[in-house]
């Protein structure tokens, strides 16, 4: 799959999680969203069905995806949780609980996630632990949601000393992409949604990275071409690096390229004001310049990351904090194995790999002495 | 494995339940406490674990399970919840996720119960969760524990509406059991452990349900030779089961035989009063009455099993609360689908089966006129 070509120009392409047991197929498309009633139907085989939602995005499109259900012969259900990542909590997750036993769900339900990445994780948390695990859909709003997070079947909410600490692998059946509903999503949303497809070029497929240099400020407008066929070979990178890894013992930790620092950077401003996009374009480019200090990254890499991330309106450069605060929060990271964090770092574009850092090693104290200092030999991995 | 022969006087018995990459070892054995810290190590690979119990068995045997996991090689921390069922609780997952954190728990890091089956529920779902997951032991320290709740990989935590809403598959490496503990268990407590133990054989073994009759009163003694074997027999049947149906979509749900009941007894008692085994026995006798009332068990069959349960102490009649008390718990039981709830009928002596029935049908409002009423055709499983 890697290297495959966007598409260009057709109106819907579907792809496939391929997991054994637990496949599912991600269906992208424009103007699609009353299909998907039947499609969540013939997939989850359940009779009813609740969705959750936010505000701002439920008044859109709550309605169209509940006729669409109720089309299909479902009973239909709807939750609310307010806006905002802070929704990402045990708290929330209680609630729905609640409203899951006041709506009468048992294991002949849904649970439909309509929203961006918080409404997908908390919702798809709440599915993969009521009744020890409901069926679960995504419906992606946000570009971010529609590339990254809703496949892969990681869910999850934060506690209040760190973001994901909580959370399981529970597979969707199915993944409802109608990018349509972008035009609604503000800007810097939109924009924060592509540092993620970035990353699936710089980590993945360099010709896909240059594609998004030729179309970088028409995708963040949508009037691309190519923004159907880019948004599925984003989708197509994640899908095959999670078929080849399920549970993240290999090669899916590369997908955590930019997160070591965007969750601290996140955790540090209390998940506001920074959006979880533009924390992975400060990580990232953190990273890059950092594989290239280490003698692990090409000369040149960070910069050409830089440039497009710019282009779609990314900010580069990590908050001005002390660097005892971030090794405080990169010491309750999970993905510490002992005191070494799996960090990812870029060969060049299109190539990544993953190298156990402690903090103080990823934060050194001089950044600029460090770049003659070779890595210790034996300590990469692939 | 149906129809084995318990054993007699040996010392360990090591079974295994066959779960392809999930497989895992139950060890049994007497006093055998002091070698749990190196299979603990060999199973689990991890470098530091967190023992998760309460305070009376901690106090008894907590110190020795941490020698023994520092003479592997581990950092040890301990953690106690409070005791009884209201611990399994979300509030109490909240306050180990806290610890966890404080305690610096990575995913090299091994989630040990030492207790009943709260304790393993409790822990278990915290495991389950933590990071997306944990490797997990179970140490159980109670009959019920040792032969139903630590096989099987069913975690989780009760909500006030109800029991076990709330919890996630999640196998573990090893079950240690070292039966000598159970000297320092109360006798009502191991009374309403063997309930599960003479459930197994009652659904499932009737020649384990006859040398139940002849060992009773000497095994919640604990002074049958063959106590080992038959808490080894009621180990093997649960993974037997376990192995057909890890995921409780058809053979496993036999084991529910006597828990629609007994969980809407726990839930209109307080989850105080009244133990889980000896609601369990309740609602088995009561399942039997029922299925002979259906004309679906063979004659007799309810009156056997209650004369066994009785011998070991145990409370065979449901309390007297409002049929609608009892249909209100019925209608939150998470076996439900749609309407109907999957229950089990008991055939004859070591032979069960479910059947789709509603709150009202198995709660008839008059249960003496419903001995003549015939099952309607076509609403049986197996």
């Amino acid at each position: 799959m890697k290297g495959g070509v966007a598409g260009s120009g057709r109106e819907r392409i579907t792809l496939r999680v391929a997991l054994g047991p637990r496949s599912y197929p991600i269906e992208l498309g424009r103007g699609t969203l009353a299909g998907a009633g039947a499609a969540i139907a013939h997939h989850t085989g359940a009779r009813q069905a609740v969705i959750v939602s936010v505000p701002p995005v439920a008044r859109r499109y709550a309605a169209e995806l509940a006729r669409s259900l109720r089309a299909a012969g479902m009973r239909v259900h709807r939750i609310e949780v307010p806006d905002g990542d802070r929704s990402k909590s045990l708290g929330q997750v209680a609630r729905l609980y609640d409203a899951f036993l006041e709506c009468g769900i048992d294991r002949a339900s849904a649970v439909v996630a309509l929203g961006g990445g918080m409404v997908g994780d908390l919702a798809g948390f709440a599915a993969a632990s009521f009744l020890r695990g409901l069926p679960f859909v995504q419906v992606p709003t946000s570009v971010l949601a529609m590339v990254d997070s809703s496949i892969g079947g990681k869910v999850g909410v934060n506690l209040p000393q760190g973001k994901n600490l909580v959370g399981a692998f529970h597979q969707p059946r199915l993944v409802w992409i109608d990018v349509a509903v972008l035009r609604s999503l503000p800007v810097r949303q939109r924009a924060a949604g592509f540092a993620e497809v970035i990353k699936a070029g710089a980590l993945w497929d360099a010709r896909f990275f240059a594609l998004l240099e030729r179309e970088a400020e028409s995708l963040v407008r949508l009037e691309s071409p190519e923004l159907l066929g880019v948004l599925a070979r984003a989708c197509a990178i994640k899908a095959e690096i999670v078929r080849r890894d399920e549970r993240e013992t290999g090669v899916r930790m590369l997908l955590n390229f930019g997160h070591t620092l965007a969750h601290a950077v996140e955790a540090l401003t209390g998940y506001r004001r920074v959006l979880h996009g533009e924390a992975v374009a400060m990580g990232m480019v953190f990273a890059a310049r950092r594989s290239e200090q280490l003698g692990l990254g090409a000369p040149g890499t960070a910069l050409r990351l830089e440039a497009l991330l710019r282009r779609v309106g990314l900010p580069t450069e990590l908050p001005r904090l002390p660097r005892s605060a971030y090794l405080e929060a990169l010491r309750v990271d999970k993905k510490r194995r002992d005191a070494r964090i799996h960090y990812v770092v870029l060969r060049r574009i299109g190539r990544s790999e993953t190298v156990p850092l402690t903090p103080a090693e990823i934060l050194p104290r001089e950044p600029r002495a460090a770049r003659r200092r070779a890595p210790r030999p034996g300590r990469r991995r692939t």
